[in-house]
């Protein structure tokens, strides 16, 4: 455990989850996907058959949240609807459907001295998530990791502990009907925050850890983590006007960047506009925007051309919004555009408008982020809407799996050789 | 930083690195290969010319590290003869002939929104290299990054800081010859400890760091840091030769693997044979290990068929010996061989010798090893052999890049979304 002196009973309980994930992963490795998809289906038809107990559970976490003085929109995400139980069994058998990425074989080439080189797609191993308090991630991500071949362990947040473990007899089941051990996907049944340091130190047991949430969780997981980590942070993304756009197209993608949905991450929080557009474009955009109720944080230049618009702080170019606050500042040119994404932004996703073959292309090519656009809203950057199938959720980071990481994201590659007795000389 | 109190002074100058890399970092993303590869020409044709220069420097590391008394296969390491510098001039020659990985756009599909997904191919951006006293890594690492379009931190041992300084002389008329920023590539110029600690948790500019180096420096990486790490650990390699091998295959494929080179981490480390074949093989491939002065650790049941054997402990099984010493043991079955490698080997390089179809295909499949191979000596395990070209090492992490790691596992891939003004409805 790499700890120092004795292990308190709770760093005991999480060792010997990862000491029962890595056995099971090795299970799993060997188990094909008929299994693995007969266990997700069995796990939807488990959600829909225990609706009532789900919902008995999930109550109790309602009442405490309701007693702890918990916000409202907290309480909204903690509810398991009946709807959002149907929709949590539909995402399984989704990801039940979705082609198995598991011994893929690629790029089998013979070498020069006559042995033949490739790579075979391999699960990662045991995967930990570390997650706030929506019950339905506990479904999401043990599903897709399923999938993928991995064994899970799963770390909810404290207010949705009854409901988390609910769903993790559910799990059971499916894994049961399958003929898949129990140590497939362990939620951890402690409030305990040690287990979750412990978590992040056991990397004989663990090959990548997951968090999901805010900034007080995100870094008590880069001081903690000796394991690697997945991170997925703030979406600062910005749209570029640039003055080669087709100015109706850059209002409706810049507008729908903005307001298609003002919580997920791939939402824009910068308006960028080249300053020979500004005065054309601008008091457009300000209008719909101001009729949307989306308040404007506007830079010197920019804010005589909005009404009803504010004086930008320095800080509003680094702040995730969330909400309905736009940023909006002039530009000189595209460097000037790409030094201010650079220099603000989360290398999240970030796009530009124009119609300017050239500037696209260096756009493409500049822009340092998991995900960079030419001519569509921001709000696309979701893994459903980029092919992959349903998403663990989109990587900020470079190394791995950057943007949308869907299931082969949560697999691996090794090198296979074949020989007929080669030997080195 | 995110230390804690004042920043040292060596604080402070590797936090001035760190921001000059990310700004080198971003001219280097935009310089097309051309630019990148007449650098390399250059500092190619610059170690010629220095040569003397590069000797001089060299000697005064020598000195320092026969006055301390260090030991004479360092000393070995450590020097530069005129062999070893025409050969880290054509390295760097070869580096540059290689296939330019950046730019790449692959897997570009039209979606049901109309919107065109892809990848490209991008730089990681800084990278930063840990190592010991080999002054030729410096070159080495530095030009495969170059290369991959990164930005290079350099922290090689305090023992060949003339020589590594040096280098970096020759690295700089080379970057400067294409046009290219001095900060492209930096050498920590301070013996420093703190120095390694302070690169360690500078994630806002380094992007991964590589440690090339002993359990006393992993470890310490380990524990320090913040930034994503590529691991190169040890190599236990296992050759498994099954009742269904070809002995006479098998014999030489094992020979080869310990014994053509025993320094290198794909040299195999542990033997182990199916009791079926065990009386018959082992006989003759122990008198061949021992007309090598290759010393034999066997299991108990391996001891009786091989002359001039010892008997193995334990900690034979998880050791890394890279000397003429191999560790044999008799197993059950193919079970029995691949629960041994599990449990004690290092998921680095490990074989079997078959001729049986089935098994082939599961120790392929099940085996979690970097490489996996059948019929063929683990010391094929390298980038050349693999058809990488030149390796930055051979990573036994699961994330990123698993195996030798080339000039490729030195990018990443960012999406890239191509629309006609789509919006979300």
């Amino acid at each position: 455990m790499s700890t120092q002196g004795e292990a308190s009973e709770v760093e005991t309980y999480v060792y010997s989850l990862g000491a029962a994930a890595k056995r099971a992963a090795r299970q799993l490795a060997r188990a094909p996907a008929a299994t693995r998809n007969a266990a997700l289906l069995a796990m939807a038809d488990a959600i829909e058959a225990s609706a009532d107990t789900l919902r008995n559970e999930n109550a109790k976490d309602l009442e405490a949240g309701r007693a702890n003085g918990l916000a409202d929109a907290l309480l909204d995400r903690l509810e398991l609807t009946p709807e959002r139980i149907r929709g949590m069994a539909d995402g399984v058998r989704e990801v039940a459907a979705l082609a198995d990425p598991v011994g893929e074989i690629a790029d089998m080439r013979q070498q020069p001295s006559g042995l033949t080189v490739g790579k075979m797609r391999v699960p990662l191993g045991v995967i930990g998530i570390i997650y706030e308090s929506r019950p339905n991630v506990t479904i999401d991500a043990a599903v897709l990791c399923l999938k993928a071949g991995n064994a899970t362990i799963l770390r909810g947040g404290s207010e949705a502990i009854h409901s988390n473990l609910a769903i993790a007899e559910v799990i059971k089941r499916g894994l049961a009907a399958a003929g898949l051990t129990d140590a497939c996907v362990q939620v951890i049944n402690t409030r305990d925050r040690t287990a979750v340091s412990a978590l992040l130190k056991m990397d004989e047991f663990v090959d990548v850890v997951i968090p999901r949430g805010g900034k007080g969780l995100i870094q008590r997981v880069s001081e903690d983590a000796r394991v690697p980590v997945l991170y997925h942070l703030d979406g600062i993304c910005h749209v570029y006007v640039d003055d080669h756009a087709d100015l109706q197209m850059a209002e409706d993608v810049a507008f729908n960047s903005k307001t298609y949905r003002y919580g997920i991450c791939g939402s824009m929080e910068t308006l960028l506009v080249h300053v020979q557009v500004a005065a054309n474009f601008l008091p457009k955009i300000g209008l719909r925007f101001s009729e949307h109720g989306v308040e404007m944080r506007a830079c010197a230049r920019a804010q005589p051309l909005l009404k009803n618009s504010l004086a930008a702080t320095e800080a509003d170019w680094q702040t995730e919004h969330l909400g309905p606050v736009v940023s909006i500042r002039v530009v000189d040119d595209m460097d000037d555009a790409i030094d201010h994404i650079e220099s603000h932004g989360s290398h999240h996703t970030d796009a530009i408008i124009t119609n300017d073959l050239q500037r696209s292309q260096r756009f493409l090519r500049e822009v340092d982020s998991a995900s960079v656009m030419v001519n569509a809203a921001t709000c696309f950057a979701d893994g459903n809407q980029y092919g992959l199938g349903a998403e663990i959720g989109i990587s900020t980071g470079k190394l791995h799996a950057r943007g949308p990481v869907g299931v082969v994201g949560l697999t691996t590659q090794k090198f296979i050789v074949h020989g007929d007795g080669a030997i080195r000389g």
